[in-house]
Parts: C-alpha cells; structure tokens; sequence
C-alpha cells in the first residue's frame, strides 16, 4: 500500500495520497479528467440517494437535458457567456476520418463533417433548460416547475486537481420557474438550507451559510448564497451554491406566463448545485495522516469485521461467527464488511480498513468468541472497547453515532480555533501571511475595486456575508471607508 | 390534451403522439438529441433502481470514466475504430471568443484553444476503460474486477427517433475483466439473463435471447448476444445487448496478468448495456390508442384516486378520505397519486391519467364513501370492480399483479400470433411485403454475404440465433445452401 505523506510535510501531497490509498480516484489520459474509482463512486452514490429523496420530499422531480448547447445560446444572457465562454469543450466535427500521416494510419477530423453551429458541452444547464421551459409555461397554473437534474458538466480549467477542480465534474443542478420573486427567493433560501442540513448532519462538516459579493455572484444571478467550510489547512471550500437568478433568464430567453389577475410578467427562475467537489472537501475535513476518515452517515461500509486465527480450525469458527454478526448487524447499522483473506495478517488489514476510512473495525480472535464480545476499534480517534454479542447491534449503532457527532465536534473546534476577528490592515495581512490564516470577521466597505485589491495583495477573498453577521457598523479592513457589517474573508480552494 | 393518432392510422406518429399525451420526453434544440421530462425520467429511474440492485446483488461496484476520449484511443482497436469513427461528436477547442460578424456580436470557437489531441465524445466506453485497467491489473488476484457505470454517450446518428435512436443517450455499461475465458463467456450470459429477467419480470416484455450474427456483433466483440421484442407494427427491437469481447481490447491496450502457475497473459474482457432505448420498446408494447399503457412494477405511480364530488361538503369529505385511502395504500403498493384538482371534471381526469399510462385509477364519490368502497378501474382493460375499505390493499395489490402478468399474456399471445416458420424465398418476401411480417423462424447457409443480400432486398435481419433454437438441418432460405438450424428474422427499429 502507499504511503501517505503527512499533513505538516506537504498538505497537497497528503491530500493526493489519501485519495490514492482509499482508491477513491485517479488521474485519467484526459486532461483535467478524473476516473472516479468504485471506492469513490459509493461515496457519491451515497450523496445522491440523500439529497435525492430530499429533493423529492420537498416537491422536486428529476429531469434530463441535452448534453450540448448551441454556442449562440450561451451568448443570450450577457454575464452569461462572459462567465462560461472561456473555458468551454466546443464540438465542432461529427465524424472522423482515417488518414495516412508520415505513412501511418490515424483518425482525423472530417472537414466535410463540420458542423453548421457549434455547440458547447454544458458548462450548466441554465440556458438550454430555460428555452425548454418558455415551451412549457403559459399560465400561473404551469407553476411552479420544481425540475433537478444529475449531470456530468464540463469547465475547461486550468489548474485541476481531484474532485475539487476537475474539467468534467458530476453534479446535480436544480432549476425552478415561479410567479413571484418572493418565492423564488424562499426556494432560492430553502435549497441552500437543505445543503447546510447536508454538509452539517449528514457529512459531519460545520459550514457557513451566507450571500456571496457581487464580484463573486454566479453569472446571471441576481444573488448567490453559498456554503463555506474550513479545510485543516485553513483555506475554506465553497462546498454549495444557490442562486436567485431573478428574471434574468426568463428575459433572455422570453418566458413569460399570465398571472390570475390575467397580467402578463417574466417568470422567477432559480437554480442550485453540488458537485463531486464536496467529496474533495470531505476527505480535506476529516481524513489524517494513516488516511481518509468519513463520517458513517455517509460512508459507504459502516464497519469491517476482522476475524484473527491461527490455525484452520479457528479460522472456520472465527469466520463463522463474523458472518453471523455481520447478517446481524447489516440491517441494523446499514453495509458491514468482514474481511476473511487468508494471505494478509490482520494487521496489514487494520492499516488498509484505515486508509479507507471504515469508521468501525471489529476484531474477532478465537477469545473474543470463548467471550462471546468483539473489540470494536473507531477509526477517527482509535477508541477501543468490548461489546458484548448479546448488546452489538446497540453498541454498534452507538459507536456510530458517536463518531458522526465526534467529526462534527471536532471540526467545529478547529473552525473556531481558526477563526479571528479583524479590525487593522496590517493585523489582517499578518494573519494570513504569518499566522496560519483561517477565516476572518472583518469590516468590507462593500466596493467591489477594494475587494479585489485585498484579493490581488493577499490572495484572500470575500468568502460570503455571513447570515446573522455582526452589523455593528465599523471601518472596511482595507481602505477604511464605512461599512454596515462584518463578511467573512478567508484563502479558498 | 393532445389528441392521439389512432395506431391502424399511423403508428409512427401514434408513438410520437403517446409520448407527447404522457409528457415523456419531447425534441431539443440540439440536433438528434431529446429532452426527458419528469413523467419519462421517473420511468428510467426505477429503470435504473431495479437494474441497479441486480447488478450489484451479483457483485458489481460503480464507477465513472472521463466523457472524452482521445481520438488516438478509439483507433487502437481496428475493429472498433471501423464501427464508431462515422458518428461521433468530436471537440477541438476549449474556448470560445467573442466576434462581431456583419455588425453583430456573436462568438466563435478561439483559434487559439485549438486542442493538439481530439477528444470523441464517448460512444462507449471500452477504450477509456481499458487503458485504466492496464493500471489496475497485475496479478490474477486482481481479478474479476466488475464495474458498472450509469453514463450519457452520443452517437452521430442521422435518422432519430425519441427514446429509440438519440445522438446523446443515457445508459449502463458494464465492463469486466477475468482470468479465463469461460470466465468471461459465462458473465456474458449471467448479464444476457439479467436483462431478459428485466424484460420479462419487470416490463413484462417477452424476448427471444440468442446471439447475434457477426455482421451484427458489437464493433470489436467475439460474440454479441440480444435480447429482441417485438412491437405492436410487428417490428423487432433489440432491447439489450451482452458481450464477450474476448482478448481483443486487453490486446489492443496491452492488458495482461500473471496466473496462479505465473504465466502471463492477456485478460479477457466482457461489456453489457441497456439504454433508455428500452423506454421506447416499452411504449411500443403495451401502449393504445388511448395513451402509454405502463406494467405496475416499472409505473412511477401505481395508483391514481379520483375524488368525485358536487358540492363543497362532499368536496372535502371524498378528498379526507382519499387521503386516508392512499396513506393506507403506498407502505403495501407503492406511489398512489390523488388527483383533487378542482378546476377539472373527473372524466377528463381518467383521460390524461389513462393517457400517462397509470396502471391503475380508483374513483371515490360519495355514494362509494358511503358504501365504505372504490370503484377499481385498470387502465390496459378497463376492467372494472369495487373493492371494499377493509380489504383494500389486498385487492389494489392483487389487481396490480393482474395487470402485471395480463400486459406479460397478452404481449406474449401477440407474438406468438405473430411468429412464422418460412421455409421457402417467395413465402419469406410474401410474408414481410403483403403479410404484416413479425418473427420469422427460418434456415439460414451462415454466410454474411447471404444475410446482407437478405436485407438489401427485403430490409429484414437476423435478430440473433436463438438459445434453444431448432436444429434440425435445412436450407437455407435465400439461397438453399445447407444450414445447421433456424435463426429468427425480422424487420427491426
């Protein structure tokens, strides 16, 4: 198995070798594209199924749009194009053509294949969801549409690195059409609630829920709220966008409904989103330095059985025993893995269960089963203790909840330990240059310019306004102009 | 609501007409490429719940491999490179530019973004996925690796049809690799099986398994087996396809393992698909002049109640206790919808419920109320009975299972009705040109010459060569030519 380089050594090499050693993912032949590894993809599949039936218990259905987007599509809305067009997969050809180049056979594009209109693989779907939806809606009585898709979406970036920057990614985005910009709003405000309910009880991952700065808005959007965590290196992740696009896209797209009183308006439009990306912010939370560390809530298997034996006797009644406890426990705790190998010590196995992250390891010898108990081990702070067969599945499920309550206590502490209130410029800049950073309460004079002058001086950005923020009015950290509250600033990913 | 063509009138437009009347899907902007609304994604997701549990209840994980794949990839297997090269969408450039062509803005793919490799947008993914497994696979206890992926490709295709033939789909595909060859012949079959079990048990679509022609087999495959239905115009579809690729792709990507005695060699291979293809053969099998008719155990909703009611007092006693009726029925049958729209009479509500297929509609006014009862009401018949409160689910689930097994009856009867043993040419072209066609049983010599003769002349195919097939020795059909059994010949979708 690799080895896993520590934290305090190189954050960003530890990082590649969790993923590597929990076989969550790889780098692809593609640029910029990753293979999602079946480790990975059960972590995903996890947080599809749960913010799936969310989004179904509060009124929304799953719908599927075309991959591509005519080009002059994107051109309709303005901050739109100007968003997206930099860095977009554009198909151009349709077919492919055998040619001999240097008296070798390769495949080329046809030029007789080219296309009348280019098209653009969906950086996000607004554009082509929004000429459909001027197809569907006349009346108030077609609304509201409450419409999600899960989707492989495409940015041609740059700098890429596994799951949280990465050119194609998965994702689901939410679009919604309504009759009031009040209640776009209230959706607008109810989705990023449902993404703080996920990323805080579901992914043991403390964040902070607020309105992005213009600067930062989604292209098109008339707000953007977002989700901000902590990672153990003090940069904060975006792990969560909702946005209330207003009218902009019912403009662009002119679609229009007539409301009771028969008047004829524009309709309210929303869309929301998560990505693969928070698998990235998950690892980057939790994991340490023998490797990844997830939360049971959203790990794939809860708990690894390990029977221990050293004769083959012992090992028929070990192995016996831990598949009786496993069809005990399954349907009380969710997936149990019992790990009956026979060319790998225990443990190598310990090591390897750690490194991808199962929260409980229960070791079964052949005195545990004369004491009819297992040892149960939790991954995140190693706590062991014995539970008795005749209690596991209590003591188990127990086990479990600790632990998903443990991560989440945990990371709040480093949160707060990491969090500083700043008044000085100078004060400001120290703490991000010498003093580890973190998330900083600072006054913002609301400029845009100023904002981007503390991000080209420092690197740091507005992370968002934090709902609830201190309003106490006070002088912006940068330029000393007033300000009417505090936002929080922090180095992102 | 639209009206919908009668099928003796036109069936291709009665199909788009049942489609449009049950909000399935609908045309896009993107060239070939269709829009799945919610009434049809629900379809495919419990298309993809059912298949899903199967394939991982017999030991799959998922996975996700990159969207594109370099052009290079899809060369290295001739074979393949031959089958996909003339439809495939194809990027080169990440970037687009803004222009101002005769005095309007508009944008262009940027010269400069110019990609020095092409990537294809996947048709599927062998290539992409066998390149990764090169780095996965050393030993023969790597092996079997078993990965499924839940993906969207495109297929330049010129000629398309909602749900049956789009540029952009959406499938699985299995792709697995194993130490022996019958290893591999034997998933081949294991998954051929799952799919005709899929068919049959859950959309109630009887199917002839049997492996298919090598003029037909997949671009790069040793042997291609089908599963093939047959429409209500007597035309044939395949629904799903399994295949042993032998050691061709580990060959062309240079995949090899050591066996247990440390010889090594080349992996052999299989893949497997279903498409939302099958939606389309779904509609086509059950459905009637009156809409989509849906098999309870693929429907979306099970049950639809119609409250009836003429005034305000039984308006809310009837829809009380429709809601009572329906909270008692989804833990035992499944989603049950009530349709209490007030701006609406019920008989225009059995409409657009028959014509989205429901299974099943439960009429509740107040004299049923009264009588503590429901009128049941089955959507394929429109079989009518009542069903006393006390015994309710029991008789809804009981009904449900009717309608299951009689739409599996009746499409098997119609088959049957509509399958012919031909022995001699003139009988063969009579049969498809003046007869109606449907499944013609007949002797074939094996040549693919004669096969494609075959075709030229009469646009009939080889569906496959039955399991269990006759084979008593015969001549063949076109060309009298010795042949070894029957194979079964349709015109196909």
């Amino acid at each position: 198995m690799a080895n896993i380089t520590k934290r305090s050594e190189d954050y960003s090499r530890w990082y590649q070798d969790v993923i590597q050693a929990a076989e969550l993912a790889e780098n692809s032949p593609v640029r910029g594209c990753m293979v999602i590894r079946p480790n990975g993809y059960a972590i995903w599949e996890n947080i599809q199924a749960t913010l799936d039936a969310k989004f179904k218990e509060l009124g929304h259905v799953n719908a599927y749009f075309p991959l591509l987007i005519p080009k002059s599509f994107l051109a309709k809305e303005a901050e739109h194009v100007e968003g997206f067009a930099k860095e977009c997969a554009i198909v151009t050809h349709h077919r492919l053509k055998q040619v001999v180049v240097d008296g070798k056979v390769t495949v080329v594009p046809d030029p007789d294949s080219k296309l009348e209109e280019e098209y653009v693989i969906r950086p996000t779907s607004e554009t082509v969801i929004w000429d459909q939806y001027r197809k569907w809606i006349q009346s108030y009585r077609d609304l509201p549409i409450l419409i999600n898709q899960w989707a492989n979406v495409m940015r041609w970036e740059l700098r890429t690195r596994m799951f949280l920057r990465t050119t194609e990614f998965l994702w689901q985005e939410g679009h919604t059409a309504h009759a009031t910009a009040e209640e776009g709003r209230q959706e607008t405000l109810q989705m990023l609630e449902v993404y703080r309910w996920f990323a805080e009880e579901i992914l043991a991952m403390p964040v902070i829920t607020g309105a992005k700065t213009a600067n930062e808005r989604f292209a098109g959007a008339v707000e953007t709220y977002s989700i901000e965590a902590l990672m153990q290196d003090n940069k904060a992740l975006q792990a969560g966008t909702s946005h209330d696009l207003g009218q902009n896209f019912a403009k662009a797209f002119d679609v229009k409904f007539q409301d009771k009183e028969g008047k004829v308006e524009h309709v309210w439009a929303t869309s929301w989103g998560m990505s693969t990306r928070i698998i990235g912010a998950l690892i980057m939370v939790h994991s340490d330095d023998d490797g990844l560390v997830l939360p049971p809530r959203i790990a794939g298997t809860k708990a690894v059985i390990v029977p221990i034996w050293k004769s083959d006797q012992e090992m028929a009644e070990v192995c016996a025993a831990a598949d009786r406890i496993a069809a005990q426990l399954r349907p009380v705790v969710g997936p149990v893995h019992v790990d009956k190998r026979d060319n790998m010590r225990p443990g190598w196995k310990y090591a390897e269960w750690e490194a991808k992250g199962v929260p409980l390891r229960l070791e079964l010898g052949p005195r545990d089963l004369a004491g009819q108990q297992v040892m149960m081990a939790a991954r995140h702070d190693r706590r062991k203790q014995a539970a008795g067969f005749d209690v596991l599945a209590e003591a188990v499920g127990a086990e479990l909840e600790r632990i998903q309550q443990d991560l989440f206590d945990r990371a709040l502490k480093r949160r707060e330990e990491n969090t500083h209130v700043v008044e000085a410029w100078d004060d400001f800049v120290d703490l991000f240059a010498n003093r580890g950073g973190g998330f900083a309460h600072g006054h913002w004079c609301g400029d845009g310019a100023c904002e981007k002058r503390i991000q080209d001086e420092t690197k740091v950005t507005i992370r968002n306004l934090p709902f609830g923020r201190d309003e106490t009015p006070g002088q912006c950290v940068k330029c000393g102009r007033p300000s009417v509250g505090r936002v929080v600033f922090a180095q992102a990913y």
